[in-house]
Order: structure tokens, then sequence, then C-alpha cells
């Protein structure tokens, strides 16, 4: 008559990574317990795990939604060690990636059409989300081993270059999905803002999509290795002059640029019915002229992430075009002088943690 | 060997009308000159014409745009009294309607896509717009009448209530056209921010089209009328709790407030990929929290009047579903009087001009 809601408590495991302790402290050898797999459940070592500005964002709690100790990494790639009794695509051996999300609620509109991204209850993150199997909160790729539910776990289809394959799980999706909901493709002209670890990846996929790619940067000595990644056209945005050449040309521009800036810029570049889509969100919410939008019907709009399937249809896609992202390959060890690296951009355009140093 | 760029100018005849001599001038009795009709022209006597916020603004000069004298007006119905030899589509005696456009570039992208409202050179204005024919600038509705390219002159299938067919021609397309646009139909949740002379329509069209349809205003005591007009429900956007029930379930919204208001209080009602949209640009740039973009994949959009092919469509449309403008029809010589009325939102909705009083 009686049933419980508390799901047991599963066997555990000890694991070691690399974690802060409180928003001041630096990462730090950390050891945790990870769940033993559950019949539906994937046991991957880490192999490499790419480094995002939102991992440094989480572990300084700049987003003041931390919850310590934070594990962060959310761009993993590795070797399946252990596969539950249920599980179907995957067997000891394979390769697999995590990335954002390691849960969502899987009965929504949403979940059921595979944008799990927009769970209506939400979707769990891979780090800092509670953890409902063994309480606490979830701990991200900075770690030996990782244990995830199968279906958000994806095939690794381009076996020779894992290490540039680990950023594909969230700067590469990130990209790709915009580009592929605003139906980019040949014979469009298309931009992408900043050239950073987003940046650079929306480059490459927009040109491997066919479409005609500029580049809208805020330094000149970016030119030369924009080109050299895929854009057609580099345009220095602080230069009017430059900007005005490309007034009601563009069908989509993807802004991956977080710092402060102005949209209106961006948004008179569009023509009629096109698109500005944001993947970073300024600190402070930026200002719109609104006659920008009603005069040639443009939309500004909001991208996060992408679904399941779809990343690993953008893991696809790359394998196939032969994409991997630019890495600076890195110990862990040198994990806080990254974090000081990145925020100067002293990066092209992705650091990666090879998790054999830990 | 040589030819002449300059368009010889046509012969004209003096029309009567009421303009405005200057931004503080009141609209008085004003005698003008219209082209006799060219080859491709249509002669109308104009009976009626709608009062549009428009009209006001332009007649005071509170765009910084107007050249005067000003005669405003263009949501003109009437009655063809010539046609040019080259006319097919008119002949005397016919309905006749013309809206916010009299000519545009007719080339580009957009008028060959019949978005002659989004052309790339700039679509003429029925009043305050450079008139290519008799030099100066064009004049609108407040007159006798009017001669206007074939093109740019609609049919009117409703012979029965002509008052309130004439604010179809500003208002009515003005909604009509997103509700279009972003395919609002049977089984959409659709909100309208806003119950003046566009929201009234805006609540009609979208009924006509389907939707269960959300009225959102502040004024608690306009529940009652809105559910006349069409709305299903009707929520005080000041009531924050009323506002919660419901986030995240909108389809699309569209916004026809100009004053200052919170864009991000509809945002977070719209489900994942829905639209707001805004066919009135408040005076200050509106503050937009990038999140609330992101996180359902959502859009901020504008949209403009609509082109000509789809203005014949709106009409065709409100005579089917028998919807016109609900209007307080005027002698034009209280025109003076009902701008004043129409600042303090005191008219329910649209103030037209019975031209028959001039």
């Amino acid at each position: 008559m009686f049933t419980t809601l508390v799901a047991a408590v599963p066997a555990k495991t000890k694991t070691a990574g690399y974690g802060a302790t409180s928003a001041s402290a630096p990462l730090a050898p950390f050891s945790f317990a990870r769940r033993e797999p559950l019949p539906q459940d994937v046991q991957i070592e880490v192999l490499y795990c790419g480094v995002c500005h939102s991992d440094l964002h989480t572990v300084r709690n700049e987003w003041n939604n931390a919850t310590f100790p934070v594990v962060p990494g959310h761009e993993i790639v590795g070797r399946v060690t252990a596969v539950g009794s249920d599980v179907k695509r995957f067997k000891v051996g394979d390769l697999a990636a995590v990335g954002c999300m390691v849960d969502s609620c899987r009965t929504c509109a949403n979940c059921k059409a595979g944008l799990e991204q927009y769970c209506d209850v939400a979707f769990v993150g891979t780090y800092n989300s509670p953890d409902k199997h063994l309480g606490g909160m979830t701990y991200g790729g900075y770690s030996k081993s990782i244990v995830v539910d199968e279906y958000f776990v994806l095939h690794v289809p381009d076996k020779t270059n894992l290490a540039g394959v680990a950023p594909l799980l969230c700067a590469g999706i990130t990209t790709y999905s915009p580009l592929r909901h605003w139906k980019v493709s040949k014979g469009q002209k298309v931009g992408i803002v900043g050239l950073g670890g987003l940046g650079h990846m929306g480059v490459k996929l927009a040109n491997a999509m066919g479409a005609h790619v500029v580049l809208f940067t805020t330094s000149p000595n970016k030119k030369e290795d924009a080109q050299r990644l895929g854009a057609h056209e580099v345009v220095v945005s602080k230069n009017q002059k430059e900007m005005d050449r490309h007034l009601g040309s563009f069908d989509f521009i993807l802004d991956t640029v977080s710092a402060p800036h102005d949209l209106n810029a961006y948004l008179t570049l569009i023509k009629r019915d096109g698109t500005l889509t944001l993947v970073g969100a300024p600190p402070q919410p930026p200002t719109i002229e609104v006659f920008n939008l009603i005069f040639k019907r443009r939309q500004l709009a909001g991208s996060l992430i992408g679904g399941i399937p779809e990343t690993q249809e953008m893991l696809d896609f790359c394998a196939k075009h032969k994409l991997t992202s630019d890495v600076e390959v890195i110990p862990i060890q040198k994990i806080n002088e990254a974090y000081e690296r990145m925020l100067r951009s002293d990066v092209k355009y992705r650091f990666v943690i090879d998790m054999a140093s830990l």
C-alpha cells in the first residue's frame, strides 16, 4: 500500500579531481564520491576536459549561484569503463562525451522534443546542480571519472583529436544550435561577433555550413587568424566606416560576446527578417532602439547550448567536416594559471586539461 | 540622343483639406493642389479618414521629421472619381482605400516580395513624404480628394460600414501583418498588450484567427469591453500575481503600447521559441534582460504596417469575418478637440472623420 519516493542511495566509489572550496579559494586536489553505475548509467574515465568561461564564473561565484565545493568541467571526452545492465548504446572501451547536462525531467514538451536545455523543470547541470542520486551537488569533468545516464552520453565519431573534440561539447554546440535553428546555409551572409572560445567555433561552423562568414572583432590583430579559421571578411567593430559598409546586409548574426557592447550597431547590419542571436549575456541589460526592430522586421533572440540529439548531430557534423576546436592542452596543475590567462583572452582558443596529468 | 530624367510636372487641380502650418498651429482649413490623374493613377473622393496617433505626432512635429504645411491622414476610404488611361483594376464609382503608403521603389527585393513597407530605398508615405510628381511633400486624407498610383489603391469588399473600415488601413494592417507573419492560429495562446486603436484590432483579429486571446491592460475598467471585443482573458498588467499565472505560456504576444513599460515582464510570459513583437516604439529605448531571451530561445521583434498585397488580404479577411474598427465619427471641424481626447485615451477606439463635413 505504501511506496517510497526516496530512491535508495546507490553504492559509491571515491574519485579524484580538482575543486574549489570557496569563491576565493584556488582550484586544488579534491577527492569525492561518484555513484556506482545504476542500470542506465555509463561510467567514463575522463581523458580530456575543456575549460569554459562558465567554470571560472561558477568557481568564483560570479553568478551568485555556486554551492561549494565546486568541481567544474562540462566539456568532457573519455572512455567507457563500465556500463549498467540496461545500457544499450555504449560498451566498455567506447569513446564517450558529456556536455553541459547530465539529466532533465524527460517528460515536459521541451524534453520530449529533444530540447532538454529548455526543460520546463530545469535540466541538471554537469556540475553545481542538485544531485538526485547522492544528494549534494553534481561534480563535473575536472576529475578522473564521471557516471552519467546513458541518454546524456554522446558518441565520439572523431577518434583522432580528442583534446580538440572536448570543447565541442559546450563551445561547439552553443554555436552550432543557433546556426542550425536559424537555418544558416549556402548563399547567406552570416556574422560572428567575437573571436574567443565560442566565436572561433562559430566561424568554423558557419563556414562549413556554406555561409559567407564575416567576423566582427574589436582587435585588428585577430584578422589573419580569423581568416585562417574560415572568416571570409573581418570587420573591426570600432571602425564605423567598416561597419557602415555592411548596413542591412546580413541574414543572421551570432553574438558570442558577454562584455558590454552596443547591440544596435549589429541590429542595423541585418536585413529584413534577419535575426541577431545572443549566446552570451552582458552583465548590464542592454538597451534596444525599437525602430531598429520595426523598420526591417528584425528579431533579437537568445539561444542556450543545444539538446542531446542536436549535440550528437553536431559531433557527427564536425567529424564529417574535420572540425575541432583550436586548443592549448594543459596539465591540471596549471588550471589556476589558465584561468588568469583566460581573463586576459590569452588563449587560442580553448584550454583543455589532459586528465592523465591528475 | 538625350533623354531627360525630370518628369514633366502634371496638370494640377485645387482641393480642400485641413492642414497645420507649424508644430504649434492647430489644424485648420487648407487649400492645395493635387495632380490630375496620370495614366496609372486613381483619383478618389475621400469619404472617411481615420485619425491615427501618427497624425498627431507629425502635426506637432514630435518625431522632428515634419515639413510644414502638413495635411495628415492615412486611413482613407473613398469613391473613385477618375482613372488614368492605364488603370485596369478600378473604374469610376468603385469604392477604394488608401493606407500609409502611396509609392515605393518597386524594384528592390522587398518591393518585389510585396513588402513595400520595408522598401530598401524608402516607401513614400501618404503624407509628409517627398512628392515626386508635384515637388514638395505628399498630403494625406484630411482632404476632399486624393490621387494615388493604382498599385497602392485597395479594393473595399465591405460596403456596409465604411467609417469602420477606414482604420483598418493602418490600425488593422499593423496588427494583422505580425499576427499572420508569426503564424497565429487555432490552438495558440496569444497576448495583446494595450487596448487602444491598435490593440482593439489586435484582439478582434487574433480572435478571428482562432487563437485564445489574452488582453493585457493597465486599466481594470477595460475588462468588460475587452471581452466584448473578443478577449478570452484580461490580465491587469500591474497585478504581479495575475501576470505570474501566465509565465512561459504564450506562443506570441503583440505589444501595441508606445508608452514606456517593462518588456521583460512580457518576455517571461512567452514559451520556448515564442516571440514578443512590438508595433509601437517607446520614446526611451527599453532594456532587455538577455537571460529572458536565452533560456527559452525567445525572440523580440518589430513589425511595420504591412505590404500592399497583405493589406488587401486583411481587408478581405475583415469583410469575411465581419470585422471593422470600433469608431467615433466626427466632423472635421472637431479634429483639434479629437486630438486632445486621443491624448487622454478618451476614444473607443478610433476617431474617423466624415469628410462630407468639409
